[in-house]
């Protein structure tokens, strides 16, 4: 089992992708945020069993044990309660927005077709995320997608001028642009609230 | 012929593009920055004369006179001196890096096979700027392209851990991963000094 660390992003520039999905055939692989790179390659060439879930790192938050507790909890007894509560027959991602957009156009994004896709963002203000959503909204791998959930948006940055909507009414704005339903809530997030999403159906 | 305007990026949200390539068949388009956008879906479709160059905007800042006349200078004599100074009989293109990538992998990005790849950007700390030249690397539409130039990157914001390393190490080492020439500066970039690049062939 391989738990990523939060920040190794760095690791992902020098050809990571490539290594990890050409020496990997087994195996378990944790992680959120930066290195869902990793998560999404892995899940593209389906190797092994990857889950979006709270990783090694978080135990300096306060709360972080429980949200370490969450990942051990679905690794080793597959304890439901764990599980982002939403999770039903469809098969579901999850990912940080702005590392969803920076896959989309790459061979790195799975097939997504029929997934429920969840999303979460943090201290980024409204305009960029309204320009995620964009790519998002119009990215061609995505067509096809069963509909969208939206994790928690944390720490949103000024927007210079205001932005005139909120993310509420920017991912639905999306979502109909992009002829996907709109789901509701994700309980995932950057924070020890995060619930588990194992890649794929669960 | 249509100056957009910097800081119109809102009206990209609405439609526009959609409206802009259905509506327009023949004309001149100039920009820079954010409505990029714009330019890309109309050079996609081949609708009219895209260049980008200083807007109107440009007025508010000093220097920004010979900035705007520079523009008029192409557009009303085709003054070559306006031009960015590399082109040459290789087809072409400008972008900001950001407004490049929110377009990869949507149908608003251009075939650029054959062409120079000009990016340019302002105001990002050194890992959001790596993640771009991550996607750019690896998008799947950007195979084919004659070669990369860049621009200034102005404005660096402050990347906590330091990046380990500079803007021009980070453009080579995506431009070997791509497998595609890095070809050296170009004289364009957020700032008055800005030159003329019109989409395609001079």
């Amino acid at each position: 089992m391989k738990f990523f660390q939060a920040g190794d992003y760095n690791e992902v520039c020098h050809g990571l992708l490539e290594r990890e999905t050409t020496q990997r055939r087994t195996g378990r692989a944790v992680d959120n945020s930066d290195t869902g790179f990793l998560l999404s390659a892995l899940y593209a060439r389906r190797i092994g069993h990857c889950i979006h879930a709270p990783v090694v790192a978080e135990i300096n938050r306060a709360g972080g044990d429980a949200a370490i507790g969450r990942t051990l909890d679905w690794l080793v007894r597959r304890d439901p309660s764990a599980l982002e509560p939403s999770l039903g027959k469809e098969p579901a991602v999850a990912f940080n927005l702005a590392i969803l957009n920076a896959l989309i156009g790459t061979p790195w994004l799975p097939d997504l077709t029929g997934h429920v896709l969840m999303i979460e963002e943090v201290s980024e203000p409204l305009y960029r995320i309204d320009r995620m959503l964009f790519q998002m909204a119009h990215a061609t791998q995505l067509k096809g997608i069963a509909g969208i959930r939206l994790g928690r948006v944390n720490d949103i940055l000024p927007n210079d001028p205001p932005f005139a909507e909120s993310v509420q009414q920017i991912i639905e704005r999306w979502c109909r642009e992009m002829g996907v339903p709109f789901l509701g809530p994700a309980d995932i997030g950057h924070d020890v609230e995060n619930k588990v999403v194992p890649f794929g159906r669960v």
